[in-house]
């Protein structure tokens, strides 16, 4: 790639950015659209629609900006909640480091630029990118030491900053669970594979164990059942119940007629409304004889809770019995984030589960790109004049090929890649997990790692999989085969930054796909906002994706640091764009304690890794073997210091500790009234599939009890 | 080799193991030599000096055997713990592995003998111990699927058998903590990284924390403090307390002289007796000065007892303070297990005498036999010559070539091997462990894997350390590699078991060692039994041992099934020598509960896997492809059960469960009076070194108060 060519997709992609930026700030001041930009403030009860007509309604303003960027980095914690804190954070440590790595760079792209190993003789303009890059160093060099101590110093920095950042968010995630009100998942565990005697049940068998083995702080229990039936059942029962009740609300339409029969084409033909009563009834009757049938459905698991965070804390970190597959403790997630429909049952069912997950993973992760590569060949245009012999004239003309073999390959992995949340969603869901958040950060790490190999590894190693997983069985060979591979696709990255990254970004804020389902929603539908939702962030596709950019950069940062101004736009708008989500967008549906950062500090740590891997290996092939091997202490001292943050803040990320959990009991007791929460936390842990369900005579606008199990 | 040959060694090693067992049932009734053969009924007091000449004690019987066979296993754990029941396990378990081997053996021989790869006409006397040996059958024979079926016939018994022997020594070990005796160990945990505000003592701080923080259970502490200068005094003292004691005993001996300078060789004479009570005295006053000023040399760490076991484990289990690496508690070890010269004091500094111990290690580990090749190849004739001219006469003579070069460098092989277990102790000493037990634990897994780096691989893959170690660098090799090089081995580890196994169980029982240095010092010193001290068992350099041999049976047991019945021979050795030695010899030191167990079973994994590698790396060279392939689920099966071994038992290896604690505190309440118990549990955990001395005054027979610590 040229300069020139590099300028005029930066040129096409900013232009993009702004008709963004435009679009969303006249359109967010739609009445309309309140649904799809401040769907926060709309569940909050702060914006009603209507309102009078102006002229400013259609002009672009920036306003936005400043409203995202006015609160604090307190009061953004408290409206928005740990988690979304901890993904603000990435962005702002991102911005750090790469302003540092940006520092760096204009020290090395002049030293890149005076080489001449590769011998490039066009003037500026048609400059190969390269040129910028440490390809273009003499081999033997001596200016090679500058890129070593950059190296050095960048490692040095991010460590520090990175050391920095768990510690101060360590000290939030310990601070909010100060402030935090008496929540009942501090107060209970889960325990799974009870052992139940002949001729008892679950209960009796929970109910004596805690009464005698920690009779001072045991308060309650709710035994799990097996009710992913129910969930189903209950699940066609609401989508009929919001059918029924917009077909009612539309009094003045005349009355709709449907059949009877199969997928409502055959049969006698009857009144829609009587039709859907009488199925919602038959289903309410199914879900009430579920229910009273679950009773003996009883799961060896239950939710067990405590007088006290810390006397749950006992149970949780204390193995209760002496078969340690029985009895087997773990926290309780949120009340309203528990997983209800995959709660699998014996300890070896869930470790084999969680073994075929692996496998499938693992197997997905690596020939992912096969199928891929065969549906882009059968777009091949020879291919698609056989398949559609009639589509013969319209493919020869050369703007439709150019765009189908330009375009469609590209769009085919971007649908493809489109798929790959949802399914890393569901693997982790079958590992056993019983909690939306524990599904999530899962699969965060699974698309995570997923992303890295398919996308970065994939375009740094061409060739098949099978080679490429053949080239890490060789550790001896990889700084070599890195250090030839990487530097040559610099300027396919600095093109993705600003193609995929500036693009996805902007769209973010424009939420284009569910403006259009609201456009039509709105247009066709008229069903109102019964079924309105506000979105949560899917941080399992979110993080891997400003991850992927993490890496570039501390990858690319010393062999062609062109990338990094680039990359700080894309953190900069970022930064700006997210913050204004999740003020205005984003709902936390559930609250890790900031459980991410973890994955963020390994995520780095690993980049981290594999530039001084690359490092080894150029400076090997640029024939400056000394250092090459002075370069080998640099991982290694960079995964002690991993060890040491690991031994130093992440247990405070796994569980509080006792200081925190006695003084925290000893204030509730002083500031909150425990047994009416000892009351309420009786049923937090109740299956909502077993509450009662009273469609019939629930024709009100009340939302669905059962919504907020059935609701991601 | 060749079967004659392998017959010759045999018969000379039996024999030689013969005349060992008749010279011990001879010498055993020797009164002499009751401090040899019987140390731990002198210590128990069992036994005493003296008796009546009488013909009998000349005549070799074998009633030894029959009195360590008598024991039932549930007397032999009463009187020997827990440790050296897991021990002779060890040797049950493997003869029951091996005997199972040889029935397959027995199968897998004549399939080996009538192959005819291996063009070798010699008769039956003549014929090469690999006739015997898988090398031996055709290329692509199907009589290799016998061996395939061996392969995962045999995994699978040993697979059942290690389950049924872990479940087995930890139900032991569940049913000896029900059987015990209240313990200071039980009740009490290490706290380290006591943070001490400015103004304040360690003292203050641990009482003020625990009080605050875990107020129904906390009892009493006792802070460390750094007393290694202290404990080097003492053993000074100790040494000059005995020497004194025996001097003054030999009153009818005439007055002995000594100077008083440098090593007693200059200086004015003074009287013997006189000299050394000077000279204990000022060391006693400097133990007390450095007593006195030991109180202020408090290290942040501390021995903190509870009331109930079930409030230590609470305290150890759940992490204390906000900061990880501060109020670290682990478990205490039994009072007199502590090891206390070696207090390492911060996290950070325990953390990185770690690390350097790891690298150290390894370095020895894989580079151990460079120094001994090099001092080896010193040995050669020419260079003998050359260092000592006058020798020439005397190495030109054909027998003494002989030997210098056949056994000198086994003999110096020898030399460096025995220094490895007290090598691996001081390393394991450095790792910042606190108690003897630990320290043995952690150094058994050591010499575990360096006596299989270095006599399984190092002698399996000749070359260059560098070649050994290359070879583990590129995973796909391995399979062939070894497949290559292990059944080449065969006939050399065949009569490594007859050479080296028998022989050294034989001296095992003899105690050759221990018989001259008795020998020795009643001949010449008489200074009668004052330092006698019954020997523990050395786990650390016993287990090791052992366990190559089974990796070896493990490894043979399908290339060369010959190996088995020489390894039959050996366990049962084994097995009866050490069930005498254990009666009769070895004095448990501590009790760790069986832990030495998981190293066993991690090591039996670990032979099982490696015979799985080589199993594919055979079936691939024997051109039998498609056995190699349905290998492969072999090593990742035993992994599996490898991995659910580990949930399903290890816990119960680390800690008791909530169950077994609470239980065992309700049966102490009624059972003992538990407030004599926690009078005595305040003065358990005190430095020895801190009791007031008093040699001076102590000149009667009685034992040092400091003996306990200094045992080792």
């Amino acid at each position: 790639m040229i300069l020139s060519a590099l300028l005029t997709s930066v040129a096409i992609n900013l232009g993009l950015c702004l008709l963004f930026f435009t679009l969303y700030s006249i359109l967010r001041k739609q009445p309309g659209n309140i649904n799809v930009y401040v769907p926060r403030f709309v569940a909050e009860g702060k914006v009603k629609e209507g309102g009078q007509f102006n002229l400013e309604r259609l002009l672009p303003t920036a306003g936005w900006v400043r409203k995202a960027w006015e609160p604090t980095e307190d009061e953004f914690l408290s409206t928005s909640g740990l988690d979304a804190f901890v993904f603000m954070r990435m962005f702002v440590f991102s911005l750090k480091v790469f302003t540092f790595g940006a520092i760096i760079g204009i020290v090395l792209i002049p030293i890149n630029y005076m080489g001449s190993q590769l011998t490039d003789d066009s003037d500026f303009q048609h400059k190969s990118l390269d040129s910028f890059s440490i390809s273009n160093v003499n081999n033997g060099s001596n200016r090679l030491w500058i890129h070593f101590s950059a190296a050095y110093v960048f490692t040095g920095v991010v460590c520090y900053l990175l050391y920095y950042e768990y510690r101060y968010i360590s000290s939030k995630r310990i601070a909010c669970f100060y402030s935090s009100e008496p929540q009942p998942h501090h107060f209970t565990v889960l325990v799974r594979g009870i052992p139940i005697p002949p001729g008892s049940t679950c209960t009796d068998a929970v109910q004596r164990f805690f009464s005698e083995y920690h009779p001072s702080t045991y308060l309650s229990h709710s035994v799990v059942r097996r009710s992913s039936k129910l969930h189903n059942l209950i699940t066609d029962a609401d989508k009929l119940y919001k059918k029924l009740t917009n077909l009612k609300q539309k009094n003045d339409a005349p009355k709709r007629q449907t059949r009877e029969g199969c997928c409502g084409l055959f049969g006698p033909k009857v009144d829609t409304v009587d039709h859907y009563e009488r199925r919602l009834g038959n289903i309410e009757d199914n879900v009430r004889m579920e229910q009273s049938s679950l009773a003996s459905k009883e799961v060896p698991a239950a939710f067990v809770s405590f007088k006290t965070r810390f006397g749950a804390a006992i149970a949780l970190h204390i193995q209760e019995g002496v078969n340690p597959t029985e009895w087997i403790t773990e926290e309780a997630p949120e009340p309203h984030d528990v997983y209800w429909p995959f709660f699998t049952v014996s300890f070896l069912k869930r470790w084999i589960s969680k073994l075929v997950v692996y496998v499938a993973y693992t197997t997905l992760t690596v020939l992912f790109l096969i199928p891929v590569a065969i549906v882009q060949g059968l777009t091949h245009l020879e291919q698609l004049e056989t398949f559609f012999p009639f589509l013969k004239g319209v493919l020869r003309l050369s703007v439709v090929s150019q765009v189908i073999t330009g375009y469609l390959p590209s769009l085919i992995l971007q649908l493809f890649l489109s798929y790959v949340p949802p399914t890393m969603i569901m693997l982790s869901s079958l590992q056993g997990y019983i909690s939306w958040s524990q599904i999530q950060k899962s699969a965060c790490t699974k698309v995570l790692l997923f992303t890295i190999w398919n996308i970065f590894f994939a375009n740094v190693l061409s060739g098949s999989a099978l080679y490429r997983v053949n080239i890490f069985l060789e550790p001896k060979n990889i700084p070599r085969v890195l250090a030839e591979a990487v530097p040559s696709q610099a300027s396919f990255f600095i093109a993705y930054v600003v193609t995929s990254g500036w693009t996805t970004i902007a769209s973010e804020l424009f939420r284009l796909s569910t403006l259009i389902s609201n456009f039509l929603s709105r247009t066709f539908c008229k069903n109102g906002d019964d079924d309105f939702e506000p979105p949560s962030i899917p941080y399992h596709s979110e993080i891997p994706r400003i991850r992927l950019f993490g890496l570039l950069g501390v990858t690319y940062f010393f062999l062609a640091p062109l990338i990094l101004p680039f990359l700080l736009i894309y953190f900069c708008l970022g930064y700006i764009i997210f913050r204004n989500q999740f003020l205005k967008v984003y709902v936390p549906k559930f609250e890790t304690g900031g459980e991410f950062w973890p994955t963020v500090h390994n995520s780095t740590i690993f980049s981290l890794i594999l530039m001084h891997v690359i490092a080894i290996g150029i400076f090997g092939l640029k024939k400056l073997p000394l250092a090459s091997a002075l370069t080998l202490p640099l991982p290694i001292l960079t995964l002690l210091f991993n060890e040491y943050c690991q031994k130093r803040f992440r247990p405070i990320f796994k569980n509080f500790p006792a200081e925190c959990l006695i003084k925290k009991d000893r204030a509730d007791e002083i500031e909150h009234n425990m047994s009416e929460f000892y009351d309420k936390m009786e049923n937090a842990y109740n299956d909502p599939a077993l509450m009662p369900v009273q469609y019939s005579e629930r024709f009100d606008s009340q939302r669905s009890p059962l919504l907020h199990s059935s609701q991601f």
